[in-house]
């Protein structure tokens, strides 16, 4: 069968790679080191549940823990073993580079058609597989998907990594951050031509379509997410066939996706250039979240707590409501651990990767207004990544 | 808590509704009456294996049978019941129309964060409330990702329904009829755009963001999908940071969805706008299939032997092989039945909406091409859905 040429926007299935073994080419390249270190934390974590293996089958979670980014289409898995030895089950051939110990390939194409049937036909050759392997009591698995075809077939305890799998991606590594550094360039770009074209009268699909171009020029390569709100004057949306009108506050808030790692941030713009005194003063108030997050957020601190004393600060705006989270943590999803909202307890620790996106909104304020910034907490503070102009005009 | 705001990348969350009371605004919008003729489709192909209900948690299925579009980011799930009845539990809030008799949710986000064990969160719903509806012995559920949420809880026997959902989503309705000529509408725009800008020293990424932006003005909203291939000078592949060349072949195979449905058609263009006598005789030996295909597809016919038919056709060319599928389905997702190709042995028939693709490569035509049209298959015979021009210039 021949093999498939397509690409099905996964832009970077061959990654270049970063080994122990030669030179670092760029941080953004896939790191099968990291990748090892994170098969490594995973067991850490899971020691008590004493697993044969661990087996994964979303597709962020073998970016994660293996290294390559696979499509959409495709319905790869891969196979941690208790001794620390990796098996991935790749789509038609073996990537470039991986961390694993095997590379297994299932016939996810048959001369270029995608398969109907892929998740059928890679846990079958899994199954196959883990015939050779022994016995394996106790599995490991990502309970919202595993499917059936394994489940009805692996004569073993299957145990929910899920949740940790989610509490371990909370800490960035250096190529995920180095990634999601990048993500956010691409926003800074994308504020940079929203800023030369937004005026009275031009088409929030023509403001999507300039910003979305922005990214990809910025990234190389097309984004693996497109969001988030592109509605002016409203609180939030998509894109519309509408135009901009004299007098709206644009609130832009941009999510797009560098190989698989999601940036998060808003700029509002005043689309006539001349903020009321009421919009001026709003912004202002909105503005004392971010001085106040540099001055209190460091590893320790809550983020219920940090979430309370900013709707503090907010309900000091003489008109408007702020009616929703005051941030998250961003990754390979776009809301992720830390929760900065009232209905989590989560304590910012080093290594996270969070936004802060305090907002007013108002008909009085044609129709309000969010801020968004994105930090990492280091080790006595946070550090600013989103470190671009900020203002209504 | 607050709703949510955000649309996250699903722009038709709120599509417009054509219900049997009241006039259709228009063929695009939501046909309840059509997703509920196709829930009695599913129960009918399924008459055979006595099912108590049918539950199913793919974005695409609950699209298919009861309307709405939810986005990724969520993790609704659809009950229809032996007796006609059908349920909708919705992430937050239900949505403004849906083929269902009920509609519960479940809370996807608090204070519009992500929650990232909604799968969980869903599944409890559905838990709870199948508990009101007394002992379901038999159960039909998507294999590939039922939740062990779910499969854990259900003290009940569980029967694969993807393979028959697979086979019913082939014969395309009037509504999802109309969205994909809407999004094949796209791509002649996005082959206007291509055919103004080609031209040596154009770079494939703007390239790339040009024709975006053109599927998404003549749609109106964003797309639901990006695809396929272009890369100049190549089979296939995203586009990179690369200047096409002179005397190259630019494929662009262009695979944008509308509101969850694909296009999939392709035109090949010469970068230099002179196509070499070698590059004009291969075209010519390509079309030939199109002629071939109008004068035999009908219902009935061998997909299989149309594909080796058209083998035979295309190796009368002097230069060039042609290794791939000639065509497959598309809908839902991208590659559907019916499949033209020889590893399956399917046969056409009314309702069929598939590609033909026949291509030719060698690195004397620098290095291909690829033509790509989309019929649907009618009571004795194919419409060309892709009646636009097709020459390399």
């Amino acid at each position: 069968m021949a093999l498939p040429w397509r690409f099905w926007q996964s832009p970077r299935t061959s990654d270049p790679v970063y080994e122990s073994i030669g030179e670092a080419m760029s941080e953004l390249d896939l790191n099968l080191d990291a990748s090892r270190a994170r098969q490594q934390r995973l067991w850490n974590a899971l020691a008590g549940a004493e697993l044969d293996a661990i087996i994964v089958t979303q597709i962020e979670h073998i970016q994660y823990l293996i290294g390559p980014k696979f499509a959409w289409v495709h319905s790869p898995a891969a196979i941690l073993f208790a001794d620390g030895t990796a098996t991935l089950i790749a789509p038609n051939e073996a990537p470039d580079a991986a961390a694993a110990d095997e590379i297994l390939t299932y016939e996810a194409q048959w001369l270029c058609t995608l398969r109907n049937d892929q998740r059928q036909a890679c846990s079958d050759v899994l199954l196959q597989y883990l015939k050779s392997r022994g016995k394996l009591g106790k599995i490991g698995v990502e309970y919202s998907t595993f499917s059936l075809h394994l489940s009805q077939q692996l004569d073993a305890t299957l145990i929910d990594v899920e949740p940790t799998l989610y509490q371990l991606r909370r800490k960035k590594d250096p190529d995920e951050l180095a990634r999601l550094k990048k993500a956010i360039t691409g926003t800074e770009r994308m504020y940079e031509v929203a800023r030369d074209m937004i005026r009275p009268g031009v088409s929030e699909l023509n403001v999507f379509n300039a910003l979305q171009a922005a990214a990809v020029k910025e990234y190389g390569e097309m984004l693996t997410g497109a969001g988030n709100d592109y509605a002016c004057g409203a609180k939030g949306g998509p894109p519309r066939d509408r135009l901009t009108q004299d007098g709206e506050l644009y609130i832009l808030d941009l999510g797009p996706a560098f190989r698989g790692y999601f940036a998060d941030n808003c700029r509002t713009i005043a689309v006539n250039g001349k903020p009321t005194d009421e919009q001026q003063q709003t912004w202002e108030i909105v503005m004392q979240t971010f001085a106040h997050v540099t001055k209190t957020v460091r590893p320790g601190k809550s983020c219920k707590e940090l979430f309370q004393e900013v709707v503090g600060i907010l309900s000091a705006a003489p008109i408007g409501v702020f009616d929703h989270h005051l941030g998250h943590g961003i990754g390979l999803f776009p809301h992720e651990a830390p929760h900065l909202n009232s209905c989590w307890d989560d304590v910012f620790a080093e290594g996270d990767v969070f936004t802060v996106e305090p907002g007013i909104y108002d008909e009085k304020l044609r129709f309000g207004m969010r801020l968004e910034n994105d930090y990492l907490v280091t080790a006595d503070g946070v550090e600013l990544l989103s470190d671009f102009p900020i203002g209504l005009t």
